[in-house]
Formats: C-alpha cells, structure tokens, sequence
C-alpha cells in the first residue's frame, strides 16, 4: 500500500455521520491535481477512473491519460471505506462449468460491470474446498454491496442470507420477501410431459431427480412434481420405478438411462416409451447410453430435455426452453434497481416463460 | 458501514513503515470480546472468520457462535487498508460460458478460496460492456493481490498488465518475466495433424483461425502453425484455400466445414478427407454440419478437436487433450507462491504435455 493510499483512508477517521467525500479520500491531492491537468472536475476523475457512465470517451481518455503521468490510482479500498460502499457485486454459484450458471453470469456480466461494479465469484458447489457447504454470509458482508443467488439453497436463506444486509436477487428460486427471477419449473415439468403425452406416449419416465439435498435445491424437485401433475392429469397413475436419481451432469443421465434398462430387463418388462430430462445435459447422457445400445430416437425412444443449451441443437434435441442469457441480464437490473434505488426499491418478482422447441429427439411411440 | 469499522479504519492512520496489526484494526474492542467469548486468540478468531487454514472445525463453530452473539463482522475493506492487501485474486477471462475458460476458473477456484482470498471476474470478451477492450489495470490495481489471466492477449501486457504491480500468471499464453501454466500450441497443431498423417491423409484442412485480432491472442495462429509444420515434415504443401476462420464457436465449425463443401464443389474437386479442428466445440460443429449433408465420420471425413471438452466423448470425438481443471489449479499455486513467497519466489513457466484421446471421428480415408 503506498503512503498516500494510506494517508486517504486515515482522513476518513473524523467523519461519524456523513461520509467523507469518496474523491477527496482516494490521495486527496491526487486527484486534484489530475482534474487540473485533464481540465475536468475531481468528480468527473473519479467517474472516469471507476469506469462509470456519463462520461464521454474522449474526457476519459483525457483523465486517464493525466492520471498515468500523475502516477495516480484510486484506491478501491479506500474508497468502500469512505463511501460505506464496495463497487462490488457478489455472485453465488453452484459450478461455474455448468452451463446453466455460466451462461446467467454472462447474461448478468455486462450490466453489472457497465455500472462500475466487480463481480466476485462465491462458488458453493463441489470445488469450493475444506470449508464448503453453505457460503458463510459474514464474509460475504462488507465485501460486497449486493448479492446474486443463482440456485440459492432453500436451506440458505433463514441460515446466513439475511444476514448479509445487502440487496440479494435470486435466480432459479425465491426466497420470499427478495428479487428474484423465476422461471416455474412445475410448469417446466407440466409442459415436457405434455409434450410426450401429446404424441401418444403413456409409459413416461423421468431422469432426474437431484441426489445433492445437503443444500436442498428445489428445481429438480418441482420439475419432477410437474410431470407427476401431467400424468395424473391425463389419467396416468405414476410409476416411481421409472424415475431415477440422475443429479445435473452428463453422466448422471447415461447411468440412468442404463439403470432403467437393467431394471425393465429383471422385470421382464420394455423400457418407457419416452423420458423427461431434468436438463439438457442429463438428456445429452440419456442420448448417448440409448446410441451405445443401438435404441434408435426417437423410433424406439423420446427424449426431452429443458434449457436449450448451446449445445442441444447439435443432439437435435427437443427441449423446454428458458432464456438463460435473458435471466441473468434480468436478475442484474433488479440488483441494481435494489443498490441505487435505497429503501424506495421494493421487491419484486419477475417471472420468465418457458417455451417448446421441438426438434427431433421425440416423436409418437412405436406400437 | 458502521461506526466500528469506520473507527477500526480510522486506527491506522498514525502508522507509517509497519502495517498495523490486521486483528486490531477491523474494530479492536469486537474481535477481542469475541475471542475471550470463544476461548482462543484475537489472532485466531481472525484466521476463523476469513476461512483461513489451521483452525478446527470445532473452534471454528465456537468462533462463529460468538461472533454472533456479539453482532461482530470483519470489514474487508478496512482490513485491506490495514495490510495493504485486497485478499481477492482477480481472473481476466474472455468469456465464461466457453467449456476452457470456466473448467481452467474451477480448476484454480478450490486453492484460491481455501487460502481466504476471494475471486474477482473480470470479463475480456463481447460481454464487457461498453468500455470494453483490454481491461483496464487501473482498475484492478489495489482491488486485487494477484491476477490470473486466461489467454491474456499478446498485445495487453505491455499495454497495461505490467501497470498492476501485482504477480499474474497467465494460463493458455504466457508473457516474458511472468509465471504461467503453458501448453505447447504449435505441438498440439502438430500431433493432431500427425494423428490424420498416420491414418494415411494427405488432404488435410484446417478449421479455426481466430478472426479476433482485437485482443492479438496467439492460440489458434499456434495451432495452425503447428499443422502447416505436420504436412510440410510430411512433403506436403499446404494449401490455404484448406484452412478456414472459425473462431471459436461451434457455429463457427459448422459454417466453416460448410463454406469448405461451396469451395469445394465450386472448384469441381472434392472436400479434403480430414480437418483438424482448433477446438471441441468447432469439431463439433463441423460433425454436425457433417450430419446435416449425409457425409459419414470416419468414413468419408475425419475430424479431430482439441481440448478433451466435458461433452466430447458423447461425439466420439477423438482428440489431443490438455488437462484443463489441472492447469487451473497449477495457475493458482502459482500464484500463490508469488503472493505470499514475496520477492524470494521467482517467476516460473509449467509446461504441461498434451495428449491424445482417439475416439471415432478419425479414420482411414476411404478408398
């Protein structure tokens, strides 16, 4: 840390009520000193230097450039300390490698980072080492000026979230009293098994319920709940032998197809005629174990996925569409309705549509 | 933010040469009460509540439970100050929903979280919004301790990178002076060229020059540079009416493979009898657009890719391989080492092998 970053957090210390004005404590005479030579006021540096709009590309190439012969940098610290605020965003995510999350980010990404702010990335999946499990809210507080929860554990939120005191937005679940995008995943459900009912199916199964309950994830629980609703609904009494315990990866929908087979076999009984898939990936799986076996799709068997991955045209895979890109963006001008808008921003909800796309991995069952 | 941080803040201004004392500044009569209320160290309280190692789950709890009871929470921000440190490592990334970037981010995540730094994105890509370009080191300075750059551009470090005066190491590029994760580019060009050389090709394309020259990345030039080499080793002489500008995409790999079939067919010959694909996902798109046309893999078109992508084995995509996550988690040892081994810890390049995963897009060509 240099003397004079030092020297600016230290006139901050006799302030109480309000805080210190942000552009005289990041090296007071810096700044100044850069506003003179670029020929602009100090506020319009510190706009300029912290990448916030409302500054015209030129001015900022002038700052900047006064900056870099000043040797000046703002200090990011310094500055939180001052204004009470962080100019950083935190984002919750299971596994980053999954598309589904990595592609909300994406979505979320440039609106957050076009208002000034970082993104830090709190992951709560398998890789996030010895002290795993459910993110510790307290170190999240004070690091961060709001949250996005992508997938937020029921569990959480009673546990540690509404501790953190900063606006948080949910995407793929809600917590009650909090922003949040939602996409209605019963009606996912509904909707994939009436697609396959639809063409005639009746012998339905469904890969794809989550083993991972340490964080109690509903997504698959409801999805799973929707194709139960649609059976019944068509007068189809549900057979819990033809659902199976996939979790989200690739692999968990080739074990399942493979255990469903097995099962039928030892029962002296033909596969369903059709399978929803809790997400693409997991139908990908299901695709692959059916091809290794010569079942040909959709002739022998339908396939249905939900996300319309990037990948899923490849499968020509038949899907429940959700504009994941879409959601992230949304979830991002909540948040920042939330931090700028102070206590006038109340809560609100937004719910995304699913859609069909309808490929060519289902089609009428064989007789 | 509170009095108490504003007050634990406000303790440093009087020290000049020596940092103070981290577990006194972040609100000194807090962590103190919370240390005889759990039993330990200020010290450890300290270790406890950023996540650090060396602390017992159970004294961990009894830290956490007192903290509670007290109402205290570190501040980030004012123990930045303090320690002159951010404990955040920033990751440069062009695009996140990429399968390479977002395996090499999880790789490295677990190391990185579990020494109690948190992760900072910073996106290089489309998705950056509108100051986009290379990222801007200012910014990063004083946010961050170390930065991990993924395909840093070759035009950036001396634009900027070397601004940060904070260790980088670089996965996938590596820059002169710094420490990096490397895989030889040229070679992989080579072996996957070799691999088609060996099956008895001779008519041998190339899918996937970058036609992003914003940011000078090197990777896909390497690669090509790599399969010109093969076939002029081999006495053949490349013909560049063969390679194609794919970037990155798999839409990419399926317009290129088609504008090879035009090229072809307007030319009166017949499309070469492999291409080596610059990655996965352009291999398959161009198996895709394969498909599309009725064209056999292997028996009328090889194709191999590059990396061993989550989802390649479902395309029976042969492959040379990098072992993404491990490079990840190298990066970040790397890392580490020069963030906390000081001025002792020299930089240093790990070059990691490729190798190769034959699947059954590549064969004998026919005839």
């Amino acid at each position: 840390m240099s003397p004079r970053a030092l020297g600016g957090g230290g006139s901050a210390t006799g302030s109480t009520a309000l805080p210190p004005d942000p552009d005289r404590m990041v090296g007071a005479g810096g700044i100044v000193e850069v506003a003179a030579l670029a020929g602009v006021s100090p506020a319009t540096v510190s706009r300029a230097l912290r990448g916030l709009p409302g500054v015209s590309a030129s001015t900022r190439a002038a700052v900047r450039v006064a900056a870099e012969q000043l040797g000046y940098v703002a200090s990011a610290s310094a500055s939180a300390l001052a204004r009470g605020r962080t100019s950083a965003v935190g984002v919750l995510a299971p596994w980053i490698s999954r598309w589904f999350f990595a592609a909300v980010i994406e979505g979320a990404q440039e609106l957050i980072t076009s208002h000034g702010y970082d993104m830090l990335l709190y992951p709560l999946g398998a890789n996030a080492g010895p002290d795993a499990g459910p993110v510790d809210a307290r170190a999240l507080h004070k690091r961060v000026d709001g949250v996005l929860g992508l997938n937020v554990p029921a569990s959480m939120p009673t546990d540690s979230l509404r501790d953190l005191r900063v606006p948080l937005v949910t995407v793929g679940s809600t917590v009650p009293g909090l922003s949040g995008v939602q996409v209605d995943d019963v009606r996912i459900g509904l909707e994939a098994t009436r697609h396959l009912l639809g063409l005639g199916h009746s012998r339905i199964g469904f890969l794809g319920l989550d083993p991972d309950d340490l964080y109690g994830f509903t997504v698959a629980a409801d999805r799973h709940r929707g194709y139960v609703q649609a059976l019944e609904q068509a007068g189809i009494e549900p057979d819990p032998r033809l659902t199976e315990v996939t979790g989200w990866a690739v692999q968990g929908g080739e074990a399942g197809l493979g255990h469903q087979l097995e099962l039928a076999a030892a029962a002296g009984r033909t596969l369903p005629t059709a399978f929803v898939a809790v997400s693409d990936e997991v139908a990908m799986g299901a695709l692959y174990a059916a091809r290794c076996r010569g079942i040909r799709v959709p002739q022998d068997l339908s396939v249905i996925g939900v996300d319309d991955h990037d990948l899923s045209y490849l499968f020509d895979l038949t899907t429940v569409s959700q504009p994941v890109r879409r959601q992230g963006r949304l979830a991002a001008e909540l948040l920042l309705e939330q931090m700028e808008g102070g206590a006038a921003a109340r809560p609100r909800v937004v719910q995304i549509d699913p859609g069909l796309v309808v490929r060519s991995t289902t089609g009428p069952p064989r007789d």
